[in-house]
C-alpha cells in the first residue's frame, strides 16, 4: 500500500473544474510530483494538476527556468536543485537532519540496525532521515514516507508527546490496522502512550507487519516540546529492547541537547 | 565570504519595481529564504521578495496553507516540511544522496576524514550531501553551499569530465581567487584538469584556504556521463593523498554502480 494515499490528500485531479488562484495553480503542479510520480512530461503534469496544457506549459516553463524543476534531454520533467537548496532550510527537514546527523551515526554504529529521524505532521509521522548499512534488508523505509502515528515507535513516541488534545481527538479517530497486532483499541493505546510518557522509550511491535519491531524515543528543542523521535527498527526475532532501548535513548538526548535543550532537575 | 554571494543571483529587492508575473512573484517569496535567511517575518519576505506587504501576506498565506511555509508561535515564518517533501524527489539533491549514503558512510568510516558529495550547476559546485564526525574540526561545508568549478576537488572533478565546451569557456572566464596558490592561470587549470581525467582523481590544495586539500572523484550516471563528484577534505598536513585517492575512487565507483554505471572493457 502507498503511504501517500493514506495522506487524505485531495486527489490533484479533482480540484481540475474549480477555479483557483494563481498560487494554487503553481502549487498543483509542484504537487503533481510525488515519489510514484517522482518524473513526469508536460501532459502528466497538465493532467495530474488539473491544469490545460497551456497554463501547464507557462507555469512549467516558469517553474523550470526558477530552477524548481529540471527538463531532461527527453523532455521529462524532474524536481531540480534549486527547489531542494531552498527546502534544505526547511527547520523540521534537512536543517534538524544536519544537527541529529552525527547522533544517527553513532546510533547506527552502535547498533548496526536501520536507524530514522522522524517528525509529526497533524496524525502522522514522517520519515526525515534514515540509514541503514548496504546490505540492510527487511524493513524499507524512505525518506518523506508517512505513516498513522499508532503503528510505528516513532508516531508513538510523538503522539505521547503531542499534548492530551492530540490525544484525546487521535484515539476517538478511526486507527487504521495493518496487522492482526496493530493497536486499534483506544483504551489500549491510551495505556501504551502513558507507557511511553513513564519508561521514556516507545517500544512498536508487529504493527505494520509481522516481522518488524522498533525501539523510538521523543527528541525535544530547547524549551523542552517534543519536536521529533529517533528509533531503530529490527527483526522482531533478533529484537533486544533492553539493550537497544539506552542506545536510542542516548542518541535522542544528544539530538536534544545539540539543539538547545537542556535537562531539568535530576532526569 | 558567504557563498550564496558569489552565485551572481539578482537581489531579490532589485526587481521590486519590475512588473512580474504570478509565477515569478510566488517564487521570490520562496527565494527570499537563503542560509543567512532562514527565518523571515511578513515584513522581512515583502522586502526581500520585492512584494508590497498585502501581496507578500496573500501569497504567503497560500504557501502557509499548502506547507511550503510554516508560521511559528512568534509569527515567524520557516520553509515547510512539504516543500521538502517535495524537494527530496529531485534526483540531483535527496534522491542521489540517498543512493550514495551508504558508500559516504564507508568511506568515513575507512578515512574518518569529512566527506561530500557534490552536483554541478553551471560554473558552480553544490555540495549535496556532506559527512563529518561530531568533533570534527576546520572544514565547515554546508549541505546547499557553491563554489566555484577550480576552488575545490570535486569541482575540478566535474570541470574535468563537463566537456570541452565547458572548458573552454570556464578557463576563458575570470578564474576567482581566494589564497595565493588558487589556479588562476588558465593554461595550468587546463593542464589540471587533464591530469585529472588521466588520473581519475582531482587534488585541490589549499585553493579556499591555506590549511584544506582535498582528494575527489567522478560519479558517473548509467550512461557513463559524470553526474556528481565525491571528495573527502582534510587539513593539508596531514594529507597522505597516495592513501586518500583509492578509498575516495573506490566510493566514487560504488556509487556509479548504484546509478547503474557500468565499466567498459578494461578500465
Amino acid at each position: 500500500m502507498d503511504p501517500l494515499d493514506r495522506t487524505g490528500r485531495t486527489d490533484p485531479g479533482a480540484l481540475a473544474m474549480t477555479s483557483r488562484s494563481a498560487p494554487d495553480r503553481l502549487l498543483a503542479v509542484l504537487a503533481a510530483f510525488d515519489h510514484t510520480h517522482p518524473a513526469l512530461s508536460l501532459t502528466d503534469i497538465s493532467r495530474r494538476a488539473g491544469l490545460t496544457l497551456t497554463t501547464a506549459h507557462r507555469l512549467v516553463g516558469a517553474l523550470t527556468e526558477w530552477g524548481a524543476l529540471e527538463r531532461d534531454g527527453s523532455g521529462t520533467y524532474h524536481v531540480g536543485l534549486r527547489l531542494w537548496e531552498v527546502a534544505a532550510l526547511a527547520p523540521r527537514g534537512l536543517a534538524l537532519r544536519q544537527i541529529a546527523l552525527p547522533y544517527l551515526e553513532d546510533l547506527y554504529e552502535a547498533t548496526h540496525e536501520n536507524v530514522q529521524l522522524a517528525v509529526r505532521d497533524g496524525t502522522e509521522v514522517v520519515y526525515t532521515e534514515w540509514l541503514s548499512g548496504r546490505s540492510a534488508v527487511g524493513v524499507h523505509i524512505r525518506v518523506g514516507a508517512r505513516w498513522p502515528l499508532h503503528v510505528t515507535g516513532v508516531g508513538l513516541a510523538l503522539l505521547a508527546h503531542g499534548g492530551p488534545e492530540l490525544q484525546e481527538s487521535y484515539c476517538a479517530g478511526p486507527l487504521a490496522s495493518y496487522t492482526a497486532h496493530t493497536l486499534t483499541d483506544p483504551s489500549r493505546l491510551r495505556r501504551v502512550l502513558a507507557e511511553v510518557r513513564r519508561t521514556g522509550v516507545a517500544v512498536s511491535s508487529r504493527q505494520v507487519t509481522d516481522d518488524a519491531l522498533s525501539v523510538a524515543a521523543p527528541v525535544r528543542g530547547p524549551g523542552g516540546a517534543v519536536v521529533a523521535a529517533v528509533s531503530v527498527v529490527v527483526p522482531r526475532a533478533d529484537a533486544q529492547v533492553p539493550v537497544l532501548a539506552p542506545a536510542v535513548r542516548l542518541a535522542a538526548r544528544g539530538i536534544s541537547r545539540a539543539l538547545g535543550w537542556r535537562p531539568e532537575g535530576r532526569e
